[in-house]
Parts: structure tokens; C-alpha cells; sequence
């Protein structure tokens, strides 16, 4: 079995949907990973072919050839199941890998949501698993680790969610701020559409150019407000607007809020070190310090800054991350290494890459 | 004389600044006016080149030599003069200029702040040409087209301005939102920066990267905040925040305020047509789609989307202009359009460049 | 009739692939051409939608709704027929046109190759008009205006030999270089890959990447040995090799070829100067100056750079072309302009967009 | 002393010119390399500042405050010294720490071409260091490793060498090609350009833009010729032409040679498999397989890829580098790697960023 220390520990891990970007992370990372057996590459296009053929970059790096899910075979083979899906997709999978004790990494948005009835009136399809919805555990370590620790079924976070909580959950945990007040304006890379074909995210139509989209209307909104929630103790109903940014990696979230009372910068940004102190991931800029994207392009890092308006009495919080790593595939894995009871940044280290 | 009508019309035009990116705009459009006639390119560091060799984009289509400014010179030469030069330059030419009778359209920023103790609070410079603050008008046609008409110094508007105050106009005049809940979150292309060596704007350093700046401290805040304030009949307090794009052209504005009662986002758009029902450059968007800044590339115009959030009681705004155009050159040339009686659109027709 | 002088000319012209990216080029150029009325935009996926719905950046420049293609009513409709389609569907609207006495300007490859075994050879499908190939005219104007103005059907080059063919006519018709020595290292950006789904042309695989493509195999092969052997009076062959570029509009060539006797840089110079002395569209750069692909976007221009290397004996020609208009849409309205008797640049106008 | 083996080997590293894109990227690797203390980082404009805040990228992974240089304190501290300078700044620092028996790494161009008239003719410069040439090992591992091995100086390639001659040794090796006909067409990311200011690699200036350069006159061009020359036995002349390319990381040069003889390219692929079967970074890519600059983005791979032209009777070979990592930056550290006696990839492991 998985999981407990030992010489010889070899995690034998699935990728369901590896062939998508955030697959393609996962094998990378897992690729690098000490204690992480691969056995299994499923997806839905690509059965047959040498991975590295769909994913050059990987030549001489992964030998494996894709194969065609094949549930029996894939529990059989594997402990930990990474499952990077469509919404939807995930659900069959994990009722079947919860029946084998098998633990379940699902990146997708199916066990996301505590209340299933939001989930299906945000996603337009029915919860046919509504039995594991106890079970799951939101899995954003920073907010969520002991959690995580006794996990069988991890609903990895959203990349959006990601940037917003981490920056938003010292302010609401000191409650210092309005939890009515809150705008989040976030901006994506274009590889958080993931790689199937779109004209919306076709070279000419992206490159030289920048739009907000689905304002007021984006899935992760109920996402964000149920972690927001839990962390103000009451409902948080918020502002959120994504828009594409023509880069390939990373997410910035803009976020502001009214200050309950007058306090200085210093002192908030205290409050964050203090809050993150532990956190190997997240980064407290110093003041005026404000974070890019790229210092975090390939990274699992959360950077933050944190501006006091007096002139307003709001605060801004600006937060970064690469959405394929820390929004996705790097969170997974770190969520997988929690659960493993491995070093928590195990495959996980390494400056981003800049210029 | 200049600016009456009449067959042999030409106006002659003299542009101070001639080198930067909005000077080089200046010089192309004002190439393709039918009415005008360019006697003078002033700039501080190609005196004696050609014009092309500084830009050769404009090869075979302006055969001028670029001059060091000589005022005297200048001012017989021209009509009407353009000052594209960092603020805190324009005073002492636009003082000579009045003194003379000569009509000057400023890009900078020396006159748009009616009170200068605001301009030197922002700015950091002593206002050296304060008797000109009273006859200075504002140069945003679609909300001050009467005054421009009889202007002698019109203060061009900056690009982060434009974007924002077209986009509230129809929100403020109709008293629909709280003046006190108004964020300006806005995305603007790397040519607002000009042309002058900076690192931050240096490829490696803006490519595949995007971030936040001058966060509650822009100068273009007490710009925004004071037109607001006309339109609001009140003072109004904004949060602002620039961010850095990988694009060169384009601005996008993301506004949030809160409704002061509930309404329907077809009865918002409605009233926005209706607002601009005779402007040629501001195009409101039918509901459900949304301004990209590249749908503006290279024109005047200023896109406009709403959408009402019920959820937040929230109304969000996007605008989209072309910084080098709306947000500077092309405004300024519409600004002459009008001091010249001319159709405020000749030399700013046709649509963007896309893809 | 269409194409004869009077006060009240209008050319009905009919677009067939207007949906595209040359065809949205084309519509933009004919929006802005004071003699041509567009009388139906022909589509094969967006029918019974507003033309603006699709590229919204036209939006209140362009009213018409797209339609199906109807042949016997377009051709009812229309004098002048641009199609825009994949190669291969050309052939059976051209015979068609052809027989209802209409004019053609195709700016796919059916009628470029004189030869119809190389055409199947190389496009793998058989050609079906074949008894049009006699007739058509190569729409090259600067090398072939005289046969242009009495055509019936204009082949309109392909973006790659447009590129090709203006570097090397002056060397070719002079002798100076030996043709057999001849290679061309051409880079495109993706806006010549059209406006169809396809994972090459996604951003995330485009973005910030660069690769060469179709070695010794594109199709513009033949079509550049074709033209370039009419030019020499014998058959050549050159080694082309198309590259991506991650950019939208622009093609740059490098173009290496051995001078059969050594020649000074300002002879050669001065040659492409006399050759070219009456063209509108190209520009001859001065020594030492080379192109840049930004300096034609938007235009329909070809700009050109000669370099002559002594140490290695060879030559180098640099030319810059906008792919989509000089390269596809604007050279198919010069086209039509030469057929129609109209001034060679009407609606072709004006500088580029820079920066 | 440095370099042998031990279980509590610790090489003491400087590296002058820490704050350019070559010396951060040194930085970042050595950061991560077990087996390296990095003892000084010499900058000349940022003394007395710690280096994340020149490279906040590396915030948390680097205390080191930057130093100003002091040649006797350097010399005492480290062991070896990488020198990471603008040409004609290496010799003075090269000449010194070879006197006190010191390893120096220079990444310039002071000690890549052996005859010192050939340096002063391309550089202009005077050579101050001719003494060093005999002993300085040009640093391409792959050809050159046996003398790396015993180097006190090595002169590390230029990005533009690396990618040509990987991609031309098995070639010439094997007198397959016709010296007198090689063509490079070489496209590099902006990083190539350093982090100094300058008008040519703004981001306006270089997005959505390309351009050639320097067509016959580029300082690599001896260097190539030099190393050519030793893999050819003979003097070879080649035509070699830079252009920048609108991403940051990359370099992709397309080589074009006549073939002496006919040659399937099966057969050449497998020669080239053959020539670096123990080349751990040189990945020859299968038939048909184009590389492309993203694949190699963050590593210290060249990928090769290689085509028979039969129609025309030449070889075109296509050659990727990340011209940071194995252009620069990496290959240095794998020189030092080889110097040291360690494995040849510590530190330098690891698929690239992709998307």
C-alpha cells in the first residue's frame, strides 16, 4: 500500500485526462518526483501514441504510451489517481476509486462545491456523486492541510480561487475587512482554457489583444464565496471578473476591499507574514513590492502584495501565480505529497524562470 | 489665418515632441488630414534627421527634418501647435504661444487640473502658467464639446482618463450608482509609457508578464477624479489602478460601482445609446458583448460594454480605446477638428486593424 | 457594366470566403473604396448573421448579414467576384463566372501554377477548370500589370512568393545572380494559417515559441520557381523554408543567392531603384537600412534591404511584406483596381500601424 | 582546493556580472547545484543591493547582497570564477586570476577566437590578454571535452556558435557537405540583447515585429568559422544571418549545405544519432520531426532536427537552443561540471516550460 514511510516507498499514480495542459504539468512534475511511480497515462485522444509524440518537449524524458481509460486496469494499477477532466467527467471515477480505497486528486470542479444543488445550478449538469460531497476536502493546503492529511478524495482548487483566497484569507480571518466590499478583478494566461481547439483562444485572435469575459457569470464565482464564507464565518457574496491576458502562464488577481477601521500598511503586512509564516508556497512582498506574473512562471509559489489606500480606506491586494503549477497541477501534487506524508515541496522547488 | 472655412484652407501645424510614440501618431494622422499642413516637427535629440530615418514606418511619406525647438520660430511658422512632451514642458511654451494668439492643444498633463496646487501635489512641479488654468478646457469632445470649440489651450485628456470617464458619464449623469463606491481597474499596452529607455518596459522584462503599479498613486487619479466630480456635481473618490499589458496598443477598463436602486441591464445599455446617440466615436456595444482592445486598434473610437449584476447590486463597465489615438493623438486631432470647424472626424475614419 | 470611367461608377463586387481572414480583410479595404459597392458576403459556416457579429470590430462600419453561397445569384449580383477559400474550391465559381462573363480574382492557388500536373502534384487534388488555365493572369502587378488590365480571372499570388518574387526580379532580370543558388528563409506570422481551428495555431503553442515548418515541401514551391523561372528564361529551383512567426501580420524573407561577378551594395541598390521607380507599393529601402515586418502592417506595401556580403560572394535581400493585405486582400483590390481602370492605390493608402 | 572528489566538496564560486541575464541565470542554477557555494556576486551598478531585488524572481532563494568589484578579495574567496561581462572586460580579470591559479569561465567573447588579429578586427578592441589564448579551451563540451577537462580558462561559446556548430559537426565530420556552400539563418530571442537599455529591444519596438540584422557583419561569424574550420580541416566561409525574434528565450538557426553526394535522410538521421549517442543534451529528434525553441525553453538542450532535400541536392538542418541556458548560462555550468570531475548535468536536469 501507499503512503507510509519506508526505504523502498513507490506511489504508483494514474493520470486521467494527461494529455490536456494540466496533465501534461502533472507527468513533468511526476516526472521529476523521487517517490512517484507512473503507471498509467489515460486519455481520450491519443490512445496508442507515445506521449512524448503529443508532448515533445518530454522526448527522452517519458517513454510511456497513452492508453484509453480503462477503469478496472487503471484502480488495479494505481494508488493515487490524478483525474484533470472536463467538469463532469470526474464524478464515475471517483465513486468507483472510493469503492477500491483508492485516493482521488480531482482537479476538475465536480467535488469543489459542499452543495450540490449550487454545483448543478452553476455547471448545468446533475451530481451523480453526491455521497463523496462529505468526503471531499477542498484542497488548498495553506487554508486546509490537516484536512488534506486524512484525504481520500481531494477537490483540488480552481486557478482563479487559488489567487483570490490565498490573498484574501488574512483579512477576512482578522476580519478587517467588509466581506460585502469585495471585487476581484483577475487576469488569466490563455493555457487556463486548457489545449482544446477555440477560436477565442487562437493565436491572432489573443496575441496583441485583452478582454474581460463571462463578468458576473464565471464558475469559479461560488467557489470563491463558499472558501470566502468559511473564512468570514458568514455568507460573502463578491464581485469577480476574469479576463485573458496574451501570455501563456499565470494569473493575477487584483482585489480590493473597505477597511472596517483605519490600520497601517506595515501592520497589515505583518499580519500576512505572521499568517504565511510556515507556508514554503507563498511569498509576503515586502512593501512596495508588487508582484508579475513571470516571477512565478513555472513555479508553485503564491506571491503577494498588499497596498492600504487611506485616501479611499480600501485595501488592494494583488496576487500571482502560475495557474498550470500552483493553480493546477502543482497544488495537486503537493495536495498528493500531504497525503503521502512526504515533504511537502517534495518535486515541488526551484526558482521560476525569468526573463 | 487659420480655422475659418473656405476652399484653400490649410491649417499650419507645428508638433513640439515630435519623436515620442504619440508625437509619431501625431505626424501620421496629421499626414492623412486633408486641411492641414505640418511646418514644424520639434523634438530634443534628432534635430537635422529625417523624420523617416526616426521612424521608417513613415518612409516615402514624410520628407521633413526634424528641428530643435526655436520658439520664435515656431510660433510664426504655425497655427495651431501640438505639445507631446512630458509634463512640466508644455508651461512656458503655451504661455508664449497665448501671448501670440496661437491655438495649443497639450497632450501633457500641465493644464487638465484646474487647480494647480492639485497639479503640484501630483505632480511635483511648480506650476509656472497658472493664469492659463482659467481659459484651459478640457479636451474630451463628448462631454465638453461646446468649450472646445472657442478654446485657445485645450488640455488633451490622459488615455487612463479617457477610457474611464466615457465609460461613467452616462452612470454619473442619470445618478444611477454611488459616487463613493466607484474601482477603476484598468489594463493599458506598453506605448503609454512612451518611447524614453526604461528597464520596465524593456521586452524581456513586459513580455509573458503582466503586473500592477503605482497602486493608488497614479497621477492620472485626481484627473479622473475631478471630471467625475463635474459630471457628478459632487466631489468623488476613486480607487484607481494601472496595470501593464504585453501588448503595445489599448486600454481596458474594468469599473465596478454600486447601483443606487436596482435596474435592467437593457434599460442601462438604452440609456447609454441614448447618451451617445450622436457621437461617432463612441460605439456601446449591443448587451452580451464585450470591448477587446485590439476591436479599437489604431482608431478613435471608444468601445463600450455594461453588464448589471444582480447578485452584487454591481454594475460593471468595460471600456476599450487605442492609447496612442482616443487616449492621445487621435483626440487631439478631434480636438482640432472642432477649434477648426471642421468634420470632427476627418483624418480619423475606418476601421481597426484586426487580426 | 462595370470597370469603364463615368461619374457614377460602382463596381458590385461579391465576396466569396468572407468569413476569413482575407475575406474580413477584404471587406475592411472595400468598406473604405469609394467605387465599389459590396452586394454579398458569401459564407459557409455564419449565414443569416451580421457580418459585424463575426468580426466586431466592424461593428457600424458593416450592415450586411452573410449569406450561403447561391451561385446563379451571386454572379446575378456581382461584376467582380473576389474568393477567398481553401484551394480546390475555387474552380467551380470561376468556370462558372467565366461563362456569365464576369471577372475573377482568386487569392487561393487554383490558377497560380500554368501547369495543372504540378498543381495536382503538389496540391493532391485533381483540377477540375482546367481550360482556364490559359487565361488566367498571375496578379503580381509590379511584375505583370500590362496582362492584368485586360484579365478575365486573376490568380492572386500566394503571401510567401509575394515576398519572394519582389526580392529577387531585379537581381534575376539583371543576371546577376546564379539561379541556381538561390534560398529563401521565410518567416509568417499566423494570420497566413487563416482563421480555422487548429492546435499548431493555438496561442499556447504559438506564444513565445518559433519553429520552421513543411521543409522543401510548401506548396508555394512550385509557384515561386514558376515565376522566378520567367524572370531568369530557364528553370530555376530554390530551397524555401516557410517558419512561424509569433506575431499576426507579417512576412519577413531572407533571401541568399551567389552573385556571378562581384558588384558593389550601391549598384545594386541603385538597380532596385530604377526598377521600382514607378511602383507605389515598394519601397526600396536606403544602404544599410532593413526592413522591419511592423513597418507595412496594415499596408500594402513590400519593403526591400540588399545587403552584398564580399567575403562570401553572395547577396542578401531582406523584403517585408503585411501578409494579409500586400500579401493576400490589398494585392487582390490592386488587382481589381488595374482591371477597373481605377487608380492603382485607391483604398490602399496610408502608413502603417507603428508601434 | 577545489575539484576533487570527497564527500564535503563545496567549489567556491564568484561571479562577475551577476546582474545581466546571463549572470542571474548563473545565479539561478548555482542555487540549485549541491555541490556549489557561491561566494561573491559582482555587479557594477547594483553594490550594496541584495540581489532579489534585482531579481525578485529569486526572492527567499538568494540572501547575497551584490558587490562592486574588488579583484584581490574575489580571487581569495573563490575557486572558480565565471565572468559574465560585455567584451574587453574578461581579460584584466582573466589575466590575474590565472596568475594566482584560478579557474575563470568567461561567457564573453575575450578568449573564443584563437588568433588574436581575427578579435581585434571584429571587435575593435585590443586584445590585452594574447598570453591566455594558448591555454584557453573553447567550451562546447560536446566537441571539445577532453581539453575542458584539464582548462584553467575556458571560453564559453556564443548562444549563435552553439546552435550552428551542434548542428553542422556530424556533417563535417563525415564530409557529407560542400564547406563552401553553409548557410545559417539564425532567429534569437530578445535575451540575447543582454539587460542594458536600448531603443531596439523595447517591447514596442520588438512586439508583433520582426527584423534582420547585422547581415554579414556579426561578431559570431569568425567564431563559427574558427570552430568549423577545426571540424572541416580546412578554411570554411559562411553566410550567417541573425534576426530577433518577439519572444524572450530561444534561439532557432536554420542551416542550409549542398551535399557532396546523394544521401537518404534516414541515413544522416542515424549519423547524427550516432555522433552524440553519449550526449545527454543533444536530442536528434525522429524523421519528420521539426524542432521548435519552446521545447528547449529552461534547459540546457540543443534539438536537432534534420532534412534531405532531394530537389535541390541540400541538406537542411534546423537547431534549437535556450540561449540563456545551453547558449550560456548552462553550458557554463556544465564546463564547470566537467572541470570538476562531477556528473556533467548536476544541476542542469529537467524537461523544459511548456506551454
Amino acid at each position: 500500500m501507499l503512503c507510509y514511510g519506508g526505504e523502498s516507498m513507490s506511489i504508483k499514480v494514474g493520470v486521467v485526462g494527461a494529455t490536456g495542459y494540466t496533465g501534461s504539468e502533472l507527468v513533468k512534475i511526476l516526472s521529476q518526483h523521487p517517490e512517484v511511480e507512473v503507471v498509467s497515462l489515460i486519455t481520450q485522444n491519443y490512445a496508442g501514441i507515445p506521449f512524448w509524440e503529443v508532448y515533445p518537449h518530454l522526448y527522452q524524458y517519458n517513454q510511456m504510451v497513452c492508453e484509453k481509460l480503462d477503469l478496472p486496469v487503471l484502480l488495479d494499477a494505481a494508488d493515487v489517481i490524478f483525474i484533470a477532466l472536463p467538469h463532469g467527467h470526474a464524478m464515475p471515477i471517483a465513486l468507483e476509486a472510493a469503492r477500491q480505497g483508492k485516493k482521488v486528486i480531482d482537479l476538475g470542479a465536480d467535488f469543489r462545491l459542499n452543495d450540490y444543488t449550487v454545483y448543478e445550478q452553476w455547471y448545468k449538469v446533475e451530481h451523480t456523486a453526491k455521497e463523496l460531497l462529505g468526503e471531499a476536502v477542498y484542497g488548498l493546503p495553506e487554508l486546509n492541510r490537516e484536512r488534506i492529511k486524512g484525504a481520500k478524495l481531494v477537490a483540488n482548487p480552481g486557478c482563479y480561487p487559488t489567487s483570490a483566497l490565498l490573498a484574501l484569507a488574512p483579512l477576512l480571518s482578522r476580519k478587517l475587512i467588509d466581506s460585502g466590499s469585495i471585487i476581484i478583478d483577475s487576469k488569466s494566461g490563455v493555457s487556463g482554457a486548457g489545449r482544446g481547439l477555440s477560436l477565442g483562444i487562437h493565436f491572432c485572435e489573443v496575441n496583441e489583444n485583452f478582454k474581460a469575459y463571462n463578468v458576473g457569470i464565471h464558475r469559479h464565482t461560488p467557489e470563491i464565496e463558499q472558501e470566502l464564507g468559511k473564512l468570514a464565518g458568514d455568507t460573502v457574496t463578491v464581485s469577480f471578473t476574469p479576463h485573458l491576458l496574451p501570455i501563456t502562464r499565470g494569473i493575477l488577481s487584483t482585489i480590493y476591499a473597505r477597511l472596517i477601521t483605519p490600520v497601517e500598511e506595515d501592520e497589515v503586512l505583518e499580519y500576512y507574514r505572521q499568517y504565511y509564516q510556515e507556508e514554503k508556497f507563498v511569498r509576503v512582498l515586502p512593501g512596495g513590492l508588487l508582484p508579475q506574473t513571470k516571477w512565478t512562471a513555472g513555479t508553485n509559489h503564491c506571491d503577494l502584495g498588499v497596498t492600504i489606500d487611506p485616501r479611499t480606506g480600501r485595501v488592494v491586494v494583488v496576487s500571482a501565480i502560475d495557474n498550470v503549477v500552483k493553480g493546477a497541477s502543482g497544488q495537486a501534487v503537493q495536495n498528493m505529497n500531504i497525503i503521502c506524508g512526504l515533504p511537502e515541496d517534495t518535486a515541488l522547488t526551484g526558482p521560476g524562470l525569468f526573463p
